[in-house]
C-alpha cells in the first residue's frame, strides 16, 4: 500500500535551543521510502541519525539565535503488512526471545508494569494463549477507558490511566504496554502516521513481541491497522516523541496529513476479519499482502 | 588495580520461572577480566549474552522444575580508572553528543526528570560549568538525603526521594540521574562491586556524559570511586537489576564480596585530592593510573 | 451483646513528645460502657476529650522526660446492633442529608474519591439501589484485593490499592470509602475492637450514610459485624489512628484482646442471613437485637 | 474596615444535580455582615447551613430539571483584624491546644504532611520560634514556587507542588499547610474575597494556630492581609470549595468583586511594618484596629 504523508511543525524560539525530531518514516523490512523531502527554515545545519537497530530516524539541530523555525517533512511510503496466522503467534518464553526484545519487558517512565502485575494477572492471567491475552488487554482498554481529548497531559502514565480511565492515543498505548509487560510479554511504543485518522494528527499505539516478531495493536480502534506508517518505536513516549526540546521553544503549529498515493485502493483490515490472526508491519519479504 | 569479586545468590523456586541475571563484571576498555567462573546448581542450561553496545553481560536460564537454585560468580578483574582534568570536562551540547548518549537524556521509570526540571534549574541552574553542576547535584543529595536502610522499596523513585529524603544507594543514584537529565546532562545508572563497602553488597551509583566520556559519581560517598568494578549500566535500576524474575522465585541468600587481589596496594581517591578533576572508569588505553 | 476488650501499648520515648491515643470504646446510642479502666505508667498527667459530636474519645499526654511508657485500657462494653430492613435503606439525596454527613462526601488523605469517579461509576453506576451499590463495592473489593500482611505501609492510599490490589484492613476500608464517596454516598472510617479477629488486633472497616443512618460494612469479611466495638470514626485513618505521635517515640508492644463477657452467647450475623438488610451499630433505643 | 464583596456564578445543568456552595462571608468575631443578598435564578428552593463551629456558611440546592442556574451573592462586611505582638505568638504544645485545632494537625487530601516531615524539619527545624518557623515556610514558598496560572489542576497536591514548584493560590496554601502540619503546627485552608487582588477572583491562603489563636498567612503575597474577607476554612480545598457538584453541571461564568465601601480609606498592612507581629482575622472584641 502506498501513502503520501506529511508533517509541518512551527516553533517560536525563546532561547538558543537544541531540538531532536522524530518525524521521518522508518526504513524497515515492511516500509520502503519511495521519496522524501525534509526542509528546515531558516536554513540551519541539521544531522539525521539513528540511535539503535530499531530503525527510528532522528534529526537534531541547534536553533542558534533564530527566532522562528519551520520544519516540513513529506514522503511517499510503500508499506506492506503481514497477516500472521494463529499457529505462528505462540508465546516466546523469555528464555528464548531475541535479546533485543528483553528491554521491552522492563518498566519505563510511563509504563510502570512493576506496579500493575497483580491487576494484570487477575484480569488476564486466565487467558492461556499469549496472543489472545494481548487481545483481551486491548479489548479491556477499549471498553474501560474513554478517549477524551484534553483529559491528560505529558505527565500522565499508565498507573494513572488504569484508574482515571480517560486519555488519548498515547495513554491508551502506555496502558497497553504496561499491562503486556506485566504479563511478561515484551511491548513497545509505536508512533506513526495513520490513514483515516480524524482529525489528522500523529498517532500512537503499541507493538508486542509474539512468535518471534513484533505485532501491532491499537486499543483506540480509531484507524485500520494496515493504514499505519511507522515513525518511531521505543520504551514509551519518552523515546519516540515527535520533538524533544532542550532549551526554550514554543510550538505554534503542528499539521499532519496522510493520504493514499494516486491510484491506490484501500481495504481496511477489520478485527473481525482477522479472527485469531495478527498483523506485523515488518513483512519479511516486502511482498505487500494488501 | 586488581580485585577479586564474588557473588552468591540462592533462590527457592515456587513455580517454573525464567530468570535474568546481571552479576558478571563488564568487559570494557577500563576493565579486563583476568579470570572468572560462573556456576549454576543444579546443573541447568544457561545463556550468556549482551543486549547492546553498553557491554552489560546478562545470563538467562529457565528453572524448569528445580526447587532450589544456587548461583555463584567469581572473578579477578583488572580495572583502570582515568582522572580527567578540568579542561576536558566541558559540556557536550546535545547537538554534538554521541548519539548513543541521547536516550540517557530522557526520563525513565525511576528517574522522572521531566517532573524535576524547575527544581533542578532553580537549585543548580546558576552553576555554569557542567562538571561543577553535577558536583553540586552530588553534594546537594549527600547533604539533603539520609542513607537509611529499609526506608524505601522497589517502587521508590526519584520523584519520591527528592521529597522524602531518605534512601539507599539505588535511590541516591536515581535522584542524581533525574536531576542531571533535567539539566540536559545524559546520566545513566551504574551497578557494580565496590571495594570497602560496609556491609559488603552490590552497589549502585551513576555516570554522566561530559566532555565526550562517561564520568562516575556517587552521592552516597560510601566508597572510593577507584574501588568500583562495573557490572551493568542502564537507564535506571530497571535495566541493571542483579536479577529479574519472570515467574515465582524467592531469594534466600545474597552474599557479595570484593577484595584486593594479593600483592595489590590500594590508595583511595578522595574527592578533595581530585579538585576539579573527574573520574572515568573507561580509561582508553588500559593504562591503569592507579 | 457484652464484650470485654483490652489494649496494651508500650513505647520507648526517644525525645519528650506529645501523644494522642484513640483506644477508648465510644459512648454512643448503640454502645454502653459498663466498666472501664485506663492506666498510664509511669504516672503521668493525661487528659481525655472528644473533638466533635462523633463521639470518638481521645487521650493526650506529654511524656516529659520519661523513657518508657505503658498504656493499658480495658472495658466491658454492651453493644446493640440494629438490623435495618431494605425499605429503610434508601439513598439520602445530598440535598436532604444530615449536614454532619456532608464532610464525608469529600476526598481525604487516603481516600481520593475525586480521582476514582469514572472507575466507580463504570463499575457500580448501573446498580440503582444505593445500599446494593455499597454491597457491590464491598463484594468487588473482597474479590479483587488480596489481604496480605506487610504489603502496604502508612502512606498507602485508596488510589494505590485500587491498582496494586493487596492490603490490610485499613486499605480495604480506605478503598471502600473512596469508592462510596465517588458515588456520592457519605462514607467514614471505622476503627474498633473485633470479636473473633485472628490474630487479635485493632480492626478497621467503614460506615456509609444511607437512609438517614450510618451502616457498617467490612470488605475483609474477617469478622462478624455484630462483634464490632467502635473506637473511632473519621474521614480516614489519619483521623482515627490508635496513636498519633508528635515527637520521637517507638512502639515496642501492641496487644489487643476482645472476649465475650461471661455468660454471653454469640451468634455471628452472616451476610447471607441478612439478605438485603443492613447493620447499624447505633441502635436507637439501646434494645439489643442480638 | 468595610468592604463590598460580590460573586456571580452561572452554570449549565446537564443532569439534575445537587450543588453545595460556599460563597457567603463568614459570621465571626472579626467579621460582621452589615448587609447581604443571595439570589438564585430560576427560583429554586435552597437551604443555608453551617456544618460545624468553624462558621463556614454553605448553601445547598437541587437543580431539578432546570437547564441554567445563576447565583448571585453580595454583601457589605465589616472586618477587623488584630495585630498580635510577638510575646503572644508562642507555640501551643499539642498537649495544651484547643482540641478543635487537633484535626488540623493531620494530613488531608491535598496536604500530605506525613510525607513531608523530613523535608520540613530539615528546612525549618532550626528555627526555634514557632511563629518564625511559619514565616520561614511562607518565605521559602514565595521564593521557590512560581505563581503560574494554568500550571496545576484540581488534583494537584502539596506533594507535587513541593517538587514541581509552580501553582496558583490554592497550591501555595496547600504547601504552606502541609509544611506547618509536618512541623506540628495546626494549619487550615482559608478561602475568601481579597481586596486589590488582580485580576479579581476568589482567593486562598492559610491560617496557623499559634498562641491560642488562628493567624493568617499568604505565601503568594498578592494581597494585603488586612484586605481579606473570610468565606470558608477547612482541612484543605476539598472542604472549602466555592462549589461542590454532585451530578453534571458545567460552570459558564465566575465573576468576583471586592471593593472598599464608600468613605473607607485603606492602608495596606505590609510584612515589613509588622516585624514579628502576626495578624488574626478573629479580633476578639470586634474593635477594628484598622
Amino acid at each position: 500500500m502506498r501513502f503520501h504523508v506529511s508533517g509541518r511543525l512551527e516553533y517560536n524560539v525563546r532561547f538558543p535551543s537544541t531540538m531532536i525530531f522524530n518525524v521521518h518514516a522508518q526504513r524497515s523490512p515492511g516500509q520502503t521510502i519511495l521519496h522524501e523531502r525534509f526542509t528546515v527554515e531558516p536554513d540551519l545545519h541539521f544531522e539525521e541519525f539513528v540511535i539503535d537497530s530499531g530503525g527510528s530516524r532522528f534529526v537534531r539541530l541547534e536553533t542558534g539565535k533564530k527566532k522562528m523555525l519551520q520544519l516540513s517533512y513529506e514522503a511517499t511510503v510503500e508499506t506492506s503488512c503481514e497477516v500472521v496466522p494463529a499457529n505462528k503467534l505462540d508465546y516466546t518464553p523469555v528464555a528464548d526471545m531475541d535479546r533485543r526484545a528483553i528491554p521491552y519487558l522492563f518498566p519505563s517512565r510511563y509504563c510502570q508494569s512493576d506496579r500493575l502485575g497483580r491487576l494484570a494477572w487477575d484480569l488476564f492471567g486466565k487467558v492461556a494463549n499469549p496472543y489472545e491475552k494481548v487481545i483481551a488487554v486491548v479489548d479491556w482498554i477499549h471498553e474501560n477507558v474513554e478517549y477524551l481529548r484534553g483529559s491528560t497531559n505529558s505527565e500522565t502514565s499508565a498507573y494513572d490511566t488504569v484508574t482515571q480511565r480517560t486519555g488519548v492515543c498515547r495513554d491508551f498505548a502506555h496502558l497497553g504496554i504496561a499491562l503486556c509487560r506485566a504479563l511478561n510479554i515484551p511491548a513497545r511504543y509505536f508512533s506513526g502516521y495513520a490513514f483515516q485518522l480524524e482529525p489528522p494528527d500523529f498517532h500512537a499505539c503499541f507493538e508486542c513481541y509474539l512468535g518471534g516478531r513484533w505485532l501491532v495493536f491499537d486499543a483506540t480502534r480509531l484507524v485500520p491497522l494496515n493504514g499505519l506508517i511507522r515513525i518511531g518505536t521505543g520504551r514509551d513516549a519518552a523515546d519516540a516523541a515527535v520533538s524533544s526540546i532542550f532549551g526554550r521553544v514554543q510550538s505554534t503549529l503542528m499539521q499532519v496529513d496522510c493520504q493514499l498515493a494516486p491510484g491506490q485502493k484501500f481495504t481496511p483490515l477489520e478485527r473481525k476479519q482477522l479472527g485469531r490472526k495478527g498483523i506485523s508491519l515488518d513483512a519479511k519479504h516486502a511482498t505487500s499482502t494488501h
